[in-house]
């Protein structure tokens, strides 16, 4: 018994350190390190030139002469903080005539914290630019007349996968020797096939050479050759320089995932069933009679669409009935927050965005904009709003960017759009809305309402949309608002007057400062100018 | 006097006529209509040939042999949905040696329903792609031997403005006659200066031809052509055709607003100021003692740091103090779309994700979690979260998508991570990572959580993250969880049981439906494999 009680000791002892054996000798794999930091990258700058050039040497001697009507349309070094000067100034110019009038954006802060805030700026957006660029923004020009055939676009790798080059070519003078690099920076260069009568050197490695005395072997050879990414980023560029004696090509590899969809279940085929694509949202403060009259009205028309419902007042009153989706916020949390509040919970394919003081009416035809954005390439489409007095308004804007240099952009809205669109006579392309918007929800999730602005904004959105959001604007779809006309006889409500404090709050408050200071920081601009 | 206020009247007649003459006759301005139908574009389609080439006429006689290493590496058409069969059933072998198992996702529908959804996805998708896809993403090669010389990127133009187009020239033998063809299709090509010698033709127009006999002056032409953009688009880019007798050239503009940056104010500098950089958001369900434990933790090493809690407990109760937002949903809105109203809510430069029952420890230094956010170029850094029995965890994972066909792509992840950090010993490059981590805010939120995943979820945000967040895990900054470990004597609370019964949804109920059913549809994968 003893013996056997020792064997089986032994055994045990012997199992337990093969298997600590195994496990410490397990081969572990051997990870690289990766070098993270923001610093600059080589060649991560941009030439495009947009001084008119010099001569150089050889055509000093060439007389030309400028045209200023198509000059003048380039892009200036910096861009200037500018109205438009004079006019008269009747009653109704502003009206029929609008000014452009221009508002530099520094004067947001105090002189005393001016530079300290131009320091940070210029720091964080070196930043964003280190983070943002890739060897795909840089300017590269194909050389004239050389042997090389290669790809300038279009090549794109998953990170850590391998693909095939294609395009790949030497069409070269009859000649007793050909030979070819190629190198790259992120990855590695192999072959996925081996032809007869070429030499390969590298393959496995970033720079590979392949040598050969007949053309054909050498251009059959080219038709296999592999890339391998092998330094891991979701999404960057990978730069291969292909060259034979005396020519030298480069293009650029994408490495990335790939634009992962994120599509919305439609609901039964057939008519637009609004209920199933739709979500309606609102932000209110202190306003409920008016929000239950928006309510009242949506129900009319609308009677199982979800409405939700962002409020931050003071002390919230319940909110409740079917597919209503009421949130509580901090007091006073502000506009843009419960913007981004009540479309961060939307789950359709569309949302609605209105007012909440807003009555829906028979011309409030949601099918109409539904029908827009599923049949065009537009995110979102903007409807009228009808004043008490038959006003109705579309406020479309455009909006566009002037590159400054180091003291900021300048940002250039007017009033007015871009084209009609072909089949729906009454929208047209612009940039910026009024408040009664049909959009992809996908699409206003990503570029979300600011939750720093508190108080009044509107076009903050639309400029954080810019080149993302494709915009338009019908104005055959019509939403009341209700009165905003105060008659001087009739005595404010408590509540009236909580609002117009929060909602108009005195110039020099900290709302403009928000706008403009955020303008000024958060999107780098110097200047606005507006008509 | 009677002829005096005839004469007054005639004259103000005769001003009304002429003012309205004027504002009838003034010049309203063409618009120009654009075509924004949903329709496959010309060319949209993309080459990128990843089957290994057949020989044609000229190479059929050369011998290749394949490289099996390498050429298993290419992408297959379509991807398999298989796990790795076998291995032995001992205990632990699941821990020590984990097998991938993988997970066809159509099951999360009825057969009866699954057609009709495969159909929808389709026609969604097709929708998605003829927004995303562009003239940049098509494969484009470059002509060997052409006398032409070109961009083949780097140049970019805002919507409806004017740039030179860099890097022209024809370097041609010589000749009598020299003439070169461009041409584009969304806007108009001109010259910004007149060169003696040469003759222009469509200058104005979408195509126009430049001749000379002398070639430098053509070639000093050439260094004036200007591209306007005349068919607006926030987003896409032109193909321009650049040619001569016998060689053609395409390279593309791309037309864009640029990307417009987000910038956040850090406060002051120095020390990292974890109050003014970031917000710590968490959701709440049913569970107000352990979210005290966690608010009562964060106070002791972080006292003025911002606290956003989303609530859809059923009773929501008041949760109050300094720097903390309480967000109240409707009951059992969701854990996603909690997650997303929080981050919603934040205005600091970085949000630091916490579960509710976490509990802070002098190990939960966030200034190292800041520090690698500021010194590299990571959006996201996860930290790691120990359990009462000490086991800490990183819950590192790696994602990669395979594409598929028709019915959708493959989506792998596995445990680990791809690279260390130089620097940063303690840190790791990676794709997904434990519920604690600390994030750039304008990235989380344009990433977002999506609030139709109501019960249990993780990995989708990180899936959904693909390809633009760079993620990261430091295992040397550790929070604790409040344990889970449940003893089978002690009894549960009511608020514990309706908890589990929300948090732990038994296996056929909506929550593993909504899951995969929405990889299956929303992100269009056809199979899940991990291990």
């Amino acid at each position: 018994m003893r013996s056997l009680r020792k064997t089986v000791l032994l055994a045990i002892l012997v199992s337990v350190v093969l298997v600590l054996a195994i496990l410490h000798s397990w081969p572990t794999r051997a990870y690289t390190t990766v070098d993270l930091w923001q610093r600059p990258g080589p060649g991560a700058e941009r030439h495009l030139e947009e001084r008119l050039p010099e001569p150089d040497h050889r055509s000093r001697d060439i007389p030309y002469r400028l045209r200023e009507s198509v000059a003048s349309l380039l892009a200036r070094n910096g861009c200037m903080c500018e109205g438009e000067r004079g006019g008269l100034k009747l009653p109704f110019t502003q009206l029929l005539f609008p000014r452009v009038s221009a508002h530099p954006l520094h004067t947001a802060f105090e002189a005393s914290e001016l530079e300290e805030m131009k320091r940070r700026r210029a720091k964080e957006y070196q930043s964003f630019q280190m983070r943002s660029q890739t060897a795909a923004d840089v300017l590269i020009v194909a050389e004239a007349n050389s042997p090389l055939q290669y790809p300038t676009q279009g090549v794109e790798v998953r990170p850590l996968k391998t693909i095939l080059i294609p395009g790949l070519a030497l069409q070269d003078l009859p000649k007793d020797h050909y030979s070819v690099n190629i190198s790259a920076k992120l990855g590695t260069l192999n072959v996925a096939a081996e032809v007869e009568g070429v030499k390969v050197k590298g393959d496995g490695e970033p720079h590979m050479t392949l040598s050969s005395s007949l053309l054909p072997n050498l251009n059959r050879q080219l038709q296999y050759i592999t890339y391998t990414n092998t330094l891991f980023h979701p999404s960057t560029a990978d730069t291969v320089q292909f060259e034979t004696e005396g020519h030298q090509a480069f293009f650029i590899i994408k490495i990335g995932h790939g634009v992962t969809p994120k599509l919305y279940n439609t609901g039964p085929k057939g008519e637009y069933n609004v209920s199933a694509l739709v979500t309606i949202a609102t932000k209110t403060f202190l306003r409920y009679d008016k929000l239950q009259d928006l309510i009242d009205s949506v129900r009319r028309y609308y009677p199982t669409v979800t409405i939700v419902i962002a409020d931050d007042s003071e002390n919230p009153k319940s909110v409740s009935g079917p597919y209503i989706e009421h949130y509580i916020m901090p007091f006073g949390k502000g506009w843009f927050a419960g913007r981004n509040l009540a479309v961060s919970q939307v789950t359709t394919k569309y949302v609605l965005w209105v007012d909440d003081d807003f009555i829906f009416t028979s011309n409030t035809k949601l099918e109409r904009l539904v029908d827009v954005l599923e049949r065009t390439t537009l995110d979102l489409v903007g409807g009228a709003v009808r004043e008490a007095t038959g006003y109705t308004a579309t406020y479309r804007q455009t909006i566009s960017i002037e590159p400054g240099e180091e003291n900021g952009d300048c940002l250039h809205m007017r009033r007015g759009f871009h084209h009609v669109i072909k089949g729906f006579p009454n929208c047209v392309v612009t940039d910026g809305v009024i408040n009664f918007f049909l959009a992809r929800t996908d699409k206003v999730q990503q570029v979300g309402f600011d939750p720093r602005l508190a108080r009044v904004a509107h076009l903050e959105f639309f400029i954080d949309g810019l080149g993302s959001l494709h915009v338009g604007s019908c104005d055959d779809v019509i939403v009341n608002h209700a009165t905003k006309i105060k008659f001087p006889w009739a005595s404010q409500s408590e509540s009236d007057k909580t609002y117009t404090k929060f909602r108009y709050p005195p110039a020099s408050s900290d709302a403009t400062h928000t706008k403009n200071g955020l303008l000024f920081f958060k999107n780098r601009f110097q200047c606005l100018t507006r008509n």
